[in-house]
């Protein structure tokens, strides 16, 4: 699939995984949440919001940000399982990742997590917030048209 | 969730992401269809296998491969997303992979996996098979319980 339409794909996701690298350098990957701000022109396609919502006390549920911290290097992956084969496609976005400090950013970060995720408006996410620069996007359909998932 | 548990989990999930360390040390990602078979004591808690269904001609598609004969090193997620966050849970599989060559063990793990995927049994995957031994499995439920996806 073109850019455009991976971007489409992946904007219209629920769900997606985060892969970072760890201290030893295995990859590390846990499932997140997110919403994201198309760019205009320049390097950046659009930035990845997602905000960690781990319980506080659990160190080991923080792995994600002591990884980017050393690297920011990352990829988020998104996909679409069907018993119909036909219907399957992925989107795979690289780039990498900062944590957010305490800014306008962060706030319109938390705001486009709370439009797109109810359960958010209910109990706004504790943790901070991680960005994610993506400067490629890769994709993939088994039909030509791919199909966003219902 | 406990290490059993998390084996359940994995062994009902339809679709998993493989996660390997791309040559310049980024994470690449890319969803799987898998199959496992749980081993005895030992290190080795089970083994995954995964075919590579991508067109041969397709170099891009191998680069699964590439990073695996790099570096064995990969990690396994599998997740379950609902609106009602209760259900959310998620496995991470911790492991070594390797392109098995033709032998009695590709033969059991094709088989493995045409049993699970009807669409497996119509047309056989025509790449090569990989196997993963997991070495540590981790996981996480929203509820005790957790739950299997539908």
């Amino acid at each position: 699939v073109d850019q455009d339409r991976a971007l489409d794909l992946l904007a219209g996701a629920r769900v997606a995984r985060l892969g970072s690298i760890a201290p030893d350098g295995r990859p590390h990957l846990v499932p997140v949440t997110f919403a994201l701000a198309v760019r205009g022109p320049g390097p950046v396609i659009a930035v990845l919001y997602t905000a960690v919502d781990a319980k506080p006390k659990s160190t080991r549920q923080l792995r994600r940000l002591d990884n980017i911290r050393r690297d920011e290097r990352v990829a988020v992956l998104a996909d679409h399982y069907s018993e119909d084969w036909a219907q399957l496609w992925w989107v795979r976005a690289d780039g990498a990742a900062a944590e957010l400090p305490a800014s306008d950013e962060q706030d319109t970060a938390l705001r486009l997590l709370a439009q797109r995720y109810p359960q958010y408006r209910a109990q706004p996410p504790p943790g901070p917030v991680i960005a994610i620069g993506i400067t490629r996007l890769t994709g993939w359909a088994a039909s030509p048209a791919g199909r966003d998932p219902d």
